[in-house]
């Protein structure tokens, strides 16, 4: 099959015909599936029930009671875990509550009210930018966006962000002052920094002196078929002169439960402490309960691992039905491009130009809910209209392979109806 | 025994030199011992064990897998045992994490960052004030003190704050912003709110549009002797057509457990949407397993009324200890006075006028801490040095007894001090 675009009106009005025949059979199976958010499925979750078990103890080991008061920064176990699997020092960890997210949320306002460390707020300046590769994740920009920042789009390659264009972008706009990253596994294309990228990251000159690099390894143990690893952030930036560079968040929503786990914040040494300071005036302390459970659930990183391990052989055959399917209906005919993911938990897709939407819409009107069109850009305002996030983890492994023929139709539609139009 | 002031020297002497001598005893028995912070004691975590216990479902009566996303403003089941127990609509309620302070920094935060509802920010101004009834909660000032607030402090009066210090300032300043409350057995003087107090606050004008009463009903069902009640707050500012003036907090961290409990805030219609709007930036949702556990050990408001009468069956003998030892010392010298408390946590003490520092200092010494002296008051500054908080729910009944009986003695020697001094 050759490419789509050099076919004829006749030939393009047949395939379309036979699409819309095939669409119009699917409606009638009245699916109800959903594609959109990154949630783990039951069976995945099941994994994770003994977590639901009362802990072996209530005691910690320097003796607080996990019911009462105490250990505001996270029980010291709990800590030497996630330093153990993170490589980061424990004091540089503080341990929150169930949603990374929060404290993505709270350091950035502790940066936009108060500074980190203590240092001139981002809200006394006339305008703060954030830098956000794309494809990205959704909820990161909107967070920045809900304090007034201005979302600057860099493009993503298979390296990582073109780093060309952020150390330009960086180096002369002090008005430029965080930048997003998903470094293993990017949400939705599942690409791994490459060592070259992280380094520049750590050493790069930026005209703010408050530049942030908000550092979200949301999947920095989802592995799927291979365990990629990035360089350590901490140790780049420090060797480089930059030690409060970085802002680095980890959580277990999607090693054990989305709705019941814990999340960290790292950080340099004097951003940690003022993290500490701003969030003792924020809350007595974050539940301890789930933080010993952990502990005594996973014992080491090396639980953690294995545990990761049984997630991904859950979900591995799900992202070969996703990528069995676009290979097999597009990989040669022009309509779709992808990036084959390294690990993680999404699939990114690119269709012709102005397509995107369209297939999302068919998708939907057919019972298949995908992740909103352009979510994958900032204020959803992708200029190209094409990048669509496929999110495979939630449904069964026969719900995938409907909801993927289904998609596979939805994006041929899309597509020959814009080759038509010509 | 007639008043201390009217003594000689050689009678304030010869006192000094009795109390000097017991505390020397005291002191060598080398005591550990803590009345500093509102904790409950281990028997009375005991009687929420089950809390600990896996949920008998995993799926919320909506359909919701507790261990996924979703609910982001909370169970529904949830909101309806709390709907009930404090008589709010459900849809004015939204469940959080484990700390209630949590989401008092947080709404107090969008309030500077954005207004709320959508309104203008407090960060605009070139100034804000937050009024603070004293003695009051250290971490309320701590809080609003992190924002740059000015604390202005009112007098409490055994029906509440002083109302007609408030109205003058409210009225007449639109740099006022906001008032702290524990209207239900305040921390930390017990004292309930009188239905005059709570309906002038209700109605009253303020200068500043924006203005918010800050709710904290910390102790709204922690009764000790009687089931002390106040009016409605949300029905009062409805009818006085100030529907949005109250941002209202509980939390079971003393009802459940302070390291693993659930908070929640309720507002006016407009103001909780908002708060919602918000949050939707900052988590995909707080943690819904202690949510339905709670609802599921609960049931319903009788559930919990009848779990605060079994700890209200332990703390009374607690506060017996406290009140008791006060009686017998202090009755008639005049050394010391206080509220007796209608219910709640603490006892509230005042020392003759520039004791209070000495006192805690004392006790310390002989290994017994007290909360700061000056810590009820804005930045520890205790303008008479004389205001104490007792908090006697941790110790047991023997270390509580023996903690009191060092109190005294500390007090005595304080104030015999400040008498001779003259």
């Amino acid at each position: 099959m050759s490419e789509w675009n050099a076919l004829s009106r006749t030939e393009l009005t047949q395939l379309l015909e036979e699409s819309s025949s095939a669409y119009e059979k699917m409606k009638k199976l009245d699916l109800k599936l959903d594609l959109s958010r990154g949630k783990p499925s039951p069976d995945v979750l099941d994994l994770s029930n003994a977590y639901l078990n009362p802990p072996n103890t209530n005691t910690t080991e320097d003796g607080t009671d996990i019911r009462n008061y105490g250990a505001p920064t996270g029980l010291p176990e709990c800590k030497r875990l996630f330093s153990e699997l993170l490589d980061i020092p424990p004091a540089q960890i503080f341990i929150g509550g169930n949603a990374s997210l929060q404290l993505m949320y709270d350091t950035f306002a502790m940066l936009y009210l108060f500074g980190l460390p203590e240092g001139t707020p981002w809200c006394k300046e006339d305008k703060i930018k954030v830098l956000c590769p794309c494809p990205g994740y959704d909820r990161h920009f909107n967070l920045a966006a809900d304090f007034g920042a201005e979302l600057v789009v860099v493009p993503m390659t298979e390296d990582g962000p073109d780093m060309d264009i952020v150390e330009q972008l960086v180096a002369s706009d002090p008005s430029i002052k965080a930048m997003w990253n998903v470094p293993l596994y990017s949400n939705p294309q599942g690409i791994v920094y490459s060592n070259e990228t992280v380094r520049r990251l750590a050493k790069m000159k930026t005209a703010a002196p408050d530049f942030k690099l908000l550092w979200d390894n949301a999947y920095g143990v989802h592995h799927i078929w291979k365990a990629y690893q990035i360089e350590n952030i901490f140790r780049l930036t420090e060797e480089a002169g930059n030690p409060e560079r970085v802002l680095y968040f980890f959580s277990t929503s999607k090693i054990l439960f989305p709705g019941g786990g814990i999340g960290l914040v790292a950080a340099g040494p004097a951003t940690i402490k003022s993290i500490a300071t701003h969030m003792s005036k924020q809350t007595i302390g974050y539940n301890k309960i789930p933080q010993l459970k952990t502990v005594e659930l996973f014992q080491n990183a090396e639980g953690i691992h294995k545990h990761m391990q049984k997630i991904a052989d859950l979900l591995r055959p799900k992202f070969e039905i996703v990528l069995n399917a676009l290979e097999k209906e597009f990989s040669e005919n022009g309509l779709l491009s992808w990036e084959t993911p390294k690990g993680g938990y999404f699939v990114g897709v690119e269709t012709m130009d102005g397509c995107a939407k369209r297939t999302v819409a068919l998708a939907k009107e057919a019972g298949a809910v995908l992740t909103d069109a352009g979510a994958t850009y900032p204020h959803k305002n992708d200029p190209r209209d094409s990048s669509i996030r496929i999110a495979p983890t939630y449904p069964s492994l026969s719900e995938l392979q409907q909801t993927m023929d289904l998609f596979c139709i939805c994006v041929k539609i899309a597509a020959l109806e814009k080759l038509l139009e010509k």
